[in-house]
């Protein structure tokens, strides 16, 4: 079965893409471990600089889904939404076929 | 220094998105070994069967242009031009900060 995959865009109020993305690296670290994790890449927009992007790529949704309840996620998660510009849109889906180094 | 990406989409013409991914993926593999490669990953778009997504991390543009020299890669590059529908759009560009499970 094809991995499932998912480029999310996360928009920081005005001054706070940085501490965003400390935020998103340090859920990276915490989800590295859970069940069918991938990959979890956080990178900064070259066109915008208030905006973040999550790559992930996961054995399926559920697992994704799962991550979210990982230990220490939802503390992460409750420190990133006071400093996000609005909620965060719908990530791009994707259905991962393969390629070269993926976990 | 942070790392290249580049998030690009590729329209097959019609019925022919398989017959494309599976020309990304042999690209894949020839270029996994290429200087500053540490991923390059081929998705199916899950809203549009004709669209192919390939995210690519290298360790600088460079990199990833002279990967379009690796030996076999034009070659699998004149076999995907006829069968896309107009030229391929100018991908998203992304500073990889780091994240889990990349190489």
């Amino acid at each position: 079965m094809n991995k499932y995959g998912l480029h999310g865009k996360l928009t920081a109020t005005e001054g706070n893409a940085e501490k965003l993305s400390s935020i998103l690296l340090q859920a990276s670290a915490l989800v590295s471990t859970a069940r069918g994790c991938h990959l979890y890449m956080v990178s900064k927009d070259k066109t915008d600089e208030n905006v973040v992007w999550v790559t992930e790529v996961w054995d399926s949704k559920e697992d994704h889904d799962n991550s979210l309840t990982v230990e220490g996620v939802r503390e992460l998660i409750s420190q990133a939404i006071p400093i996000l510009n609005g909620r965060p849109e719908q990530g791009q889906e994707l259905e991962i076929l393969g390629g070269a180094d993926l976990k």
